[in-house]
């Protein structure tokens, strides 16, 4: 079969448990790999994309280079690793400028900067077209799987939902984002937050939210449970930019590219997770619930599952 | 400048130092990078190629993902590392066929279950032609630099030396590798040698060969010695295959792919170094000695700098 009959999230189902380990501290197909090390899990992630698919209007090699730092760390930080350095593989053009690469390069070790972690190398080869992937690696004591079980509340991290997905339609609407500054920095410098760590111990799962956040429910439902929306972040400026709930709904559920993490917390550890995020500086919006049975729904209603895939 | 008039050694020389932590294990710009977590070096490396540019005639996927674990794993052995997991990342055209892509990551897989590590899940992405990452992480007590000193003796561990050149000269002159079984085998599977780590703590320096021994020796005089080669590994079936010494000492010296490792011993190690690679059961051949200078020599006589680049 063909990969564009196949489609993505089946192969990668395929791909995830050959040659992966049993015993794993994260489970095949989860957002990150890795392995024990005594009491530690060491995590090891690799994400990869081409230029022009992220690439949108006003974004240059510089935003782009911080992106691919951003998705591969999010998936790392999700799962409360903390990360320790990042390498690229760049495949370039011959007749590309060599400024082009240099400001890449100087965005990925921007973004890694902030994520107190260093870039530590890479390998660049003549490709097509310019493609990235950008590896990285990872400690923590309490890795945390894709996982909830019915009871559990569940949260959004951050603030960018919604207004990544604005961005995007921005982008191939052509409208200019000159008076949504919040909307242009959430898409161009999406930096995970590291503020997340602060929530070790308390969380029962945890998913890297970048193929939109009803993907990434859904693959939470695909878990054995359902999850109920109760409530949205519909952020003032989203609001302003679709002009009217709806689309801002649909922005904030099927937008991608957020970098946020979504968080299933125990009821019991509730209140403790909502005064470690206070403390950290880490916005945290309840947005539902998980209960028995399948499927995801907001406020009643079933949330199609839409996302985008490669193939 | 454009990449292919800067070139990839000036654009590799430009890129390692952008965000390297200063005091690293390693300096930026070697075989592989990392940071200190106490008294352990934990390395990442990133490798990245085209399938057309390493696929010779006769190898289908399983054996270019099995080439590509074994690239990056190379790097991280030859700086003393212990490979701990791979993951990797995959550009593939959405008209391939599935069965293609299983292939690819089970031939990673069977590299990295010899190396006695995990696959730790990937990557995947459309892209316009097949094109494959490969990042690994390692550890070590005692990462070993691209270093020597004048004085120092140059061994070669392991015997793909020449075997993997002949066997791209074949590809490129349509000839068959049925009369030259152990060089099929150098380069469909050139497993990196974990017997490598018996040296621990004995090794000046060491450096990964897949450029070519030649353009491997001219990275070790770059560090300001002159290298000088003395003897060079002949194997018959090289020999046999070149039908000529000159032509073998070619593929020896230019050949590339080889994934072994070039070591700097001091003289005062040689005997024990000796020892242990003979109790591990890792092949070492003398080629010859460190002195002042600079250049690579081959009995006297300079050794052209031409080795495999992509830009």
């Amino acid at each position: 079969m063909r990969l564009k009959d196949l489609g993505e999230r089946a192969l990668l189902g395929k791909l995830a448990t050959i040659g992966y380990p049993p015993g794993a501290p994260l489970p095949p197909g989860d957002d990150a790999g890795g392995v024990w090390m005594g009491d530690e899990a060491w995590l090891l992630k690799t994400d990869g994309f081409l230029y022009r698919e992220v690439a949108l209007s006003g974004m240059g090699p510089f935003e782009v280079g911080f992106r691919g730092v951003a998705a591969t760390a999010s998936d790392l930080i999700a799962k409360m690793g903390r990360p320790l350095g990042f390498t690229l593989g760049l495949f370039l053009p011959e007749d590309l400028e060599e400024a082009f690469v240099l400001e890449l390069v100087k965005g990925a070790a921007e973004a890694a900067r902030r994520l107190q972690a260093p870039l530590l190398g890479g390998d660049t080869n003549a490709g097509p077209e310019v493609a990235l992937t950008v590896s990285g690696f990872a400690r923590t004591e309490v890795p945390v799987p894709r996982r909830a079980l019915p009871g559990d509340l569940l949260y959004l991290a951050g603030d960018r939902w919604g207004r990544t997905g604005a961005a995007i339609r921005a982008h191939y609407e052509g409208r200019d984002l000159g008076a949504f500054p919040a909307i242009r920095e959430a898409a161009f410098y999406p930096l995970p937050r590291l503020e997340l760590l602060s929530l070790k111990g308390l969380l029962r799962g945890s998913l890297d939210s970048s193929d939109g956040l009803a993907e990434t429910l859904w693959q939470l439902a695909d878990l054995g449970v359902r999850v109920d929306l109760l409530a949205l972040p519909i952020y003032p400026d989203v609001l302003a930019f679709a002009k009217g709930e709806e689309e801002a709904r649909g922005l904030v559920l099927y937008g991608g590219e957020e970098f946020e993490a979504v968080l299933v917390v125990p009821k019991e550890g509730e209140a403790e997770a909502l005064a470690r995020a206070e403390e950290a500086g880490l916005p945290l919006f309840l947005a539902g619930r998980i209960g028995q049975g399948n499927g995801v729904y907001f406020q009643g209603r079933p949330v199609p599952r839409k996302g985008y895939t490669h193939f």
